[in-house]
């Protein structure tokens, strides 16, 4: 391989593509990144093998060829040049970089040694707004479980129904599902959240943000990127029993407020694991929020609020913060039932859902 | 103790404070912040031993009184409570904290079981430009040492000959030396490196800094703001005679040059500790880095320079990018001997001196 690129786009890409690479250190060729001539241009490729990402850049090409170069050395070296051509040439496995003033060689490894994931030849293909996909996303992805106890609720749910995709996340404390309109296709997928996190940090100025999927996998391309996760195998809560329809307890207060007395009642229960007891007044028109913690303290604070139904109810303020900081609106709505039933926190989408579940009191 | 206070003037003094709290668990109340009611201010103290700060704010003082609270939620509390006036009422061991929609009560310890530091009765007292001293010892203070083995050179030296204040640290591998006129009182002090710190953090829109020590401690007042600090005993090195007089090889360059190319340098000296190699050469006119990592590959960098003789010498490449973050102006001298001689780094003030020790190569 020998080529020019310039530093502006080489470095944008691998900003994009090298995060993944580095992860398992029992496969080592994982810690690099693929250079690779692909129809004129260059294809900067890394994978962890459950999540590859691609993109491709102009390039003026000399001689073809393919090589793999430690990632993170690649990355800040690249990142450190300044910006105009860079001349890379491969001679064996060795990678000679040289820009105005900089000459360097890298080790590489070959490039056969690169695993690659298997294409997507069939399979169903549609698009959505980019932009729509990334507001809604963000909103659901965060409530995901890290457990991998429990390999389905570690992902993302995709569901179409009646022209609508719904997308949903549950780590069985809390849930949070959204929905957008006008995909007609039939889609059930259960992507990887880190994959779907991957893709939150992809999506820039483009219009459009389309995917393909058998069913082992989901390549999802954005303008110059293309991400391939694995799907997981299993089959995902049945979800929208745990909604309660209606509920006896409903307090619709200022978001910033109720932001403001839960952080503050977060930190008295450090020791409780950040248990707090949210109460409503209708008769005080406010709503409370309670912590109490043998050894440091103990706290209330409160916030005026519209109230229907007086109770109180004990859930997590890191639950509830999240949820706060997902949903739409200056104002919010906290609704509860009995103190096992789920809480729910809604803003002013009606097409997004929160429900966290309470903490015995 | 029965007072109210702003939010504002509270949670400045909780944040110049509570960060020396906090650091020894053989002594719990060292993680409290000591409230004290003194001549109807409230005074604000947290100590590690070594280090002790003291803040005094206004206050409506009703009850006189003292008490000690946890630093971090003392702290957190305050900094997520909104603007106006809190109210504190001690009752024994407890504080009650409110403010408007704020209700607390922190589990404290009594104020007997505080350390006081020592007052500094006697010793030399002096003051100097608090702007002037901030960014001379900004120059300075990271050269000393991390390492407990040689107390000495956890210090900064500050010495007074001829009417000007000599201020220098090291740590064996590198010397770094600032001085200030106007100062005629006849001083000699090692105080400790994190001490020094933070009162780079506390200085802020203040005109002057004032000194008082005895042997044993120094009292550093800027406005509201008091320090004290244990000296460290111990002989300070005789660092001038390390300061090589004259030098056969001097690069002058560009600052910004010269820190680009030592830092994509210093990415490929990653397995060697730093170690980068320098070059001059007059013929060229350039000053050229290279490092070579066996296992990842090598770089040279070069950067257009006036140089005298030629050689070269290799130095760690962190000890130099620090040194060049240090001196002032738009270009640097890069100035050495031989190969087992110190470097000097030196910019536009003459008042500034860098001593970085070669490495063998």
């Amino acid at each position: 391989m020998e080529i020019d690129v310039t530093q502006e786009n080489l470095n944008k890409a691998l900003s994009v593509v090298a995060r993944v690479a580095g992860g398992r250190s029992s496969l080592p060729v994982l810690s690099n990144v693929l250079l690779k001539i692909i129809n004129s241009r260059l294809s900067i490729s890394a994978t962890n093998l459950d999540i590859a990402i691609t993109q491709n850049i102009g390039a003026k090409v000399k001689k073809e060829g393919s090589i793999t170069v430690p990632a993170r050395l690649m990355q800040d070296f690249i990142n450190n040049l300044p910006t105009g051509t860079i001349h890379l040439n491969q001679e064996d496995h060795k990678l000679h970089i040289d820009a105005e003033h900089y000459s360097s060689t890298i080790n590489g490894v070959s490039a056969e040694e690169f695993p690659v994931m298997p294409e997507i030849k069939n399979g169903a293909k549609w698009e959505i707004d980019a932009n729509e996909f990334k507001e809604t996303l963000q909103r659901v992805v965060f409530a995901a479980s890290a457990d991998d106890a429990r390999p389905v609720l570690t992902g993302v749910n995709f569901k179409s129904t009646n022209g609508k995709l719904y997308i949903a996340s549950t780590d069985s404390f809390r849930l949070a599902e959204a929905s957008i309109e006008g995909v007609s296709k039939d889609v059930d997928l259960l992507v990887p959240a880190n994959a779907m996190q991957e893709i939150l940090r992809i999506i820039g100025s483009e219009n459009k943000i389309s995917f393909q999927h058998d069913d082992q996998q989901v390549l999802i391309t954005c303008g110059e990127v293309e991400l391939v996760a694995r799907l997981i195998n299993g089959k995902y809560p049945d979800y929208k029993k745990l909604i309660p329809p209606k509920f006896t307890n409903i307090a619709k207060l200022s978001k910033e407020d109720l932001i403001s007395i839960t952080k503050v009642s977060s930190l008295f229960a450090r020791e409780t694991a950040g248990s707090i007891t949210v109460q409503t007044d209708p008769d005080k028109n406010k709503v409370s929020v309670n912590s109490v913690a043998s050894q440091v303290g103990e706290n209330t604070s409160d916030a005026v609020a519209d109230v229907k139904g007086k109770g109180e109810i004990t859930l997590n303020s890191r639950y509830l913060l999240d949820a706060l900081g997902a949903v739409e609106g200056e104002d919010v709505h906290f609704s509860f039932n009995g103190k096992l039933e789920p809480i729910k926190i809604s803003g002013k989408n009606s097409n997004y859902v929160h429900i966290i579940m309470p903490l015995k009191s």
